[in-house]
């Protein structure tokens, strides 16, 4: 089912009175794991089996089973919200989710590098660090944004793309309110075409690259992000201890690369 | 206790070799109410009993109830890591708070209108709107800049600033790694100092204007919202019920008006 991405509505622009204006469309999701909720996030609707199935896996639901089926809990009524319900199913195979109230923690308590075991634990680092290309990096912020349909409408979304750190060629572009959805898109995308790890490619992202995304990128195999904005600590101590190259403030030809440490 | 909020790391800038670069910090804060942890969000340290009441605010946990008492669980332990979470004590007159995996929904189910419902149906429309004044407010973002201290050191980080929409002065500003932290921590402290509701103030913020946004504006009696980015649909359409003038694109002398409807 085709849903609104971008809504016409009518402002007021400085200067120049009422007229129609695009926005980016925002609606809530619940995706459900074998029939057990695990997160509501709001998103823009489109590539929805892309996020669930991309959700479940950045944040290790899926467990290694493999994905059955994807669909949305609708029933056909005429009034069907259940295009906002996705559930991803397994056969029972993966394990039944937690409640996610609290962040695991192990022996230093609540903090970052605690959060930072807690992925080693369960991610290995990666083989496959791609190499650093300054000249084919700085091509490809371009040539997303030329694919960036809903951010040329509304200029307020975030995209995620997959890449080849070998030659810039982008392989794919999705766009979402949430930067963490724009990823998870990616990444569900991958897997259902069976091409997860992602070993030796890029992942672009346009806005900041925190904990949460360098933590999606490890888990699907990504070996270098790359994004327009900064890094946090956290994401780039994450980078670090994943053996993945995180490059920060990507524009026009200058950038910065903060994993790996300069001198490693 | 000072606790960092910028981080120096060895970095590699293109063509420049190695060079310490300034990273903005992200910590998990676990944020309890009455002793029941609501909340896990990712932030930047600093202000954090402001982050911790202004999210309680927000979420509608506080139910009216006055806040005691604010204060980090920690015990003076050499690794103490009770500074990650912060308790806010009402002496137990808010109600319990309830498990937040899924969204409230009304009649139409998990919608974007159902959500909006569920804010109107505890906020009342505000009944003070404030004039958009073009002048004044295109003053405010380059009065916002100089404040932003974290983002002159990282250029990686979120601010949000009241202010007042009929001279364009602005109150205090404050940054987080996340766009929602740094509202919540204008809220809170707002509160703390018993200046809410917020009537007839404005409230700037330097990234999108999502739901959630206007949603902690609304709760907070802000008359208006002025974002450097643009609004999602959902934004605009709480932004109209709430009777809150919303204005996107607040650069240089441009900006658009969202809310009201023009032809209101």
């Amino acid at each position: 089912m085709a849903r609104g991405r971008t809504e016409r509505v009518l402002i007021a622009r400085s200067g120049h009175g009422a007229r129609p204006d695009s926005v980016i469309v925002e609606e809530p999701l619940e995706i459900r794991l074998d029939g057990h909720p695990v997160s509501t996030t709001m998103r823009t609707p489109g590539h929805d089996f892309e996020l669930a199935v991309g959700f479940v896996h950045a944040e290790g639901l899926l467990a290694g089973a493999r994905v059955h089926q994807v669909r949305y809990c609708a029933t056909g009524s005429a009034v069907d919200t259940g295009f906002n319900v996705v559930e991803v199913g397994t056969g029972g195979r993966a394990p039944t989710p937690a409640p996610r109230l609290t962040i695991t923690t192990s022996a230093c308590g609540l903090c970052g590098s605690a959060a930072i075991d807690d992925l080693a634990g369960r991610l290995a680092p990666l083989e496959v660090r791609p190499d650093i290309d300054a000249a084919v990096l700085a091509a490809v912020p371009g040539r997303v944004r030329t694919m960036q349909t809903l951010f040329e409408a509304t200029g307020a979304v975030h995209a995620a793309a997959p890449f080849d750190p070998a030659t810039g060629e982008v392989w794919l572009v999705r766009e979402d309110i949430g930067r963490h959805n724009a990823v998870d898109k990616v990444v569900g995308r991958l897997l259902l075409d069976g091409r997860l790890p992602a070993t030796g490619a890029g992942l672009f992202v346009s806005g900041r690259a925190s904990f949460e995304m360098v933590q999606k990128a490890w888990a699907a195999g990504f070996g270098l992000v790359a994004a327009v904005s900064g890094p946090s600590s956290l994401a780039v101590g994450t980078a670090r201890r994943a053996n993945l190259a995180l490059v920060g403030f990507l524009r026009d030809s200058s950038m910065n690369v903060y994993s790996p440490a300069p001198l490693d």
